[in-house]
């Protein structure tokens, strides 16, 4: 029901998800008749309707979301991970909600105080930097930022990248002062890898994000979410430039004509539509967010990436690198001449 | 003698600067053999070289800069500014010495805690944006960010633009939780708004930046830092891949050469060169950073920023604002029943 456009981008979505994984099963969320005439490909062999009369709105507060509408299709959605009937959910709506709603239904893993949103990026090297966390948590200590790069690491492995390495967002070595939390997090990361628990590159910057130099980067909600919402708009506003530009005039125009291929083979590279789905980690279920605009084409991009984390057991993954990584995650409970009230 | 090219770019840029500006008086600060001959245009009625023994290096640690090297052409130059002799201060070289050494010369400005860096960013109107602090300041308290704020705003104004809007940067409202900085900030930017101090817009987001939603963006130097190194690392590659698309094949080849003109003005447009040129704020004399890798054009033009800022008189007008908004720069001086120890 979610994100702009619901249904109509939804459910097209899903029948192409459909047909490209012959061993999927759906089960769709939401008001019946807003489900009742499935498009082709959306048979009952291969979905089942999942009603649910409340909707969450996008501008919807999260106390809302949470407590009054407790039939919402989010909650519905996210109520079917927890009971083991489905192995994942997707959802294109309200963000806050869906974490607060999923925090709620699925609860935390043992380890993990925060759940984090994790995305990928495209960059320079024609892969994808995944970058978390992109707004679940503004204030983190060094503790959860390990816990990120726990987290973002069993997730880059699940999509096949074994032992990827983790940068930490920081700022340039010119700069006078550093920030206590980031050095103290580096300190935790080295460890970290001193032990094996994940492969630890080092600080990176700003500009390391699209270079491409780590599998992911690790920051607090507060500048991922900046970072990411700085590039969305300067590549909205080179896009909206190089459009301006081509269409400025006959002769512009003409060449826009006959630049097409090579201009939409540009277009492709940097679509990001390709890298929809934000995996909501440090849940005992699995929760992909799509990005609220998305259309049919990006939202089954997000469909897969819940499958094909589904598939590549990510949960079990995380859980297995939380337990290995547990004495720096909770050094207090590790220690048994230290006991929460001593 | 700074930057990535030394006296090889900045003594080209002095010529063309001084061509420009009839009125104009440089003082060149540096190794009296780097100065020996200097380029055409650069006469000893025009300029003066003032020497310096020593260089700060662009990896020197900042204690080096300041401590051991106390004839760098660094300081020397930021001397001229506290003696009267020069009106401001232009350098390329290493940041963090710059800020350092700028601080323990000239002093921060009455009701200033932390001096910020500014500079302009392009953004989609055909203006650019002011964005600040850069990465002076990692962690910042509601305050220093309204100190950020009034800066920000002497600075657009001192430019022409009277009375310019204030954004600041925030995440989306869709998050769960705010930060209590951000949150007590822009409590205090809403009262210095209603006492008319400066212009608050409210909160912004990362995408307005380049939208050019408000004049001045405020924010603390980390998040500053970040967000202004992602953006130069998307252009970077969004650059490279239309270079690679337009290189690819011979088609596409032919097709760059008829559309030369159309993608020079798209560069054009998007050239970080034209805002070159940072300032740093809140210290009792004038001083702007350029670009360490700028060559003679962004470094000229760096040189006109400070040059129309001392003609605009920036000195002053950031010293009224922030006398306008001492009450809230600092509450406790402004109450007459409490003192620092009561």
């Amino acid at each position: 029901m979610g994100g702009d456009h619901g249904p109509s981008v939804t459910l097209p979505a899903c029948a192409a998800f459909l047909a490209a994984h012959p061993r999927a099963h759906l089960l769709l969320v939401g008001r019946p008749e807003a489900l009742a005439s499935l498009p082709r490909g959306l048979d009952a062999q291969r979905c089942t309707v999942v009603p649910a009369s409340e909707v969450v709105a996008m501008d919807d507060p999260v106390e809302v979301a949470l407590r009054r509408k407790k039939d919402s299709s989010m909650r519905v959605a996210i109520a079917q991970v927890k009971d083991g009937a489905a192995d994942a959910a997707v959802s294109a709506g309200n963000t806050g909600a869906l974490m607060a709603i999923a925090r709620y239904v699925l609860k935390t893993l043992e380890g993990i105080d925060r759940p984090a949103i994790a995305t990928q990026i495209p960059n320079a090297r024609g892969g994808a930097t995944t970058m978390l966390d992109l707004g679940a948590n503004v204030d983190c200590t060094a503790e959860h930022l390990l816990q990120f790069a726990v987290m973002g690491s069993a997730l880059v492995a699940a999509g096949g990248r074994e032992n990827p390495s983790v940068g930490l967002l920081n700022i340039g070595e010119e700069v006078i002062k550093g920030n206590d939390v980031i050095k103290r997090a580096g300190q935790l990361l080295r460890e970290a890898a001193e032990r094996g628990d994940l492969h630890f590159h080092g600080n990176v910057e700003g500009n390391d994000i699209f270079k491409g130099t780590t599998d992911i980067v690790v920051c607090d909600g507060f500048v991922g979410n900046v970072a990411l919402k700085t590039s969305e708009g300067l590549a909205g506003m080179i896009g909206a430039f190089l459009r301006e530009e081509f269409g400025r005039g006959w002769y512009a125009r003409l060449v826009a004509l006959l630049a097409w291929p090579v201009l939409m083979r540009f277009k492709r590279r940097l679509d990001h539509r390709r890298y929809n789905g934000a995996a909501l980690l440090g849940l005992r279920g699995l929760v992909f967010k799509s990005h609220g605009s998305a259309d049919a084409f990006a939202f089954e991009q997000a469909l897969r990436r819940a499958y094909d984390a589904a598939e590549a057991r990510l949960l079990e993954r995380v859980r297995e690198r939380i337990a290995h990584a547990a004495p720096l995650l909770a050094p207090v409970a590790a220690d048994p001449n230290l006991t929460p009230n001593g």
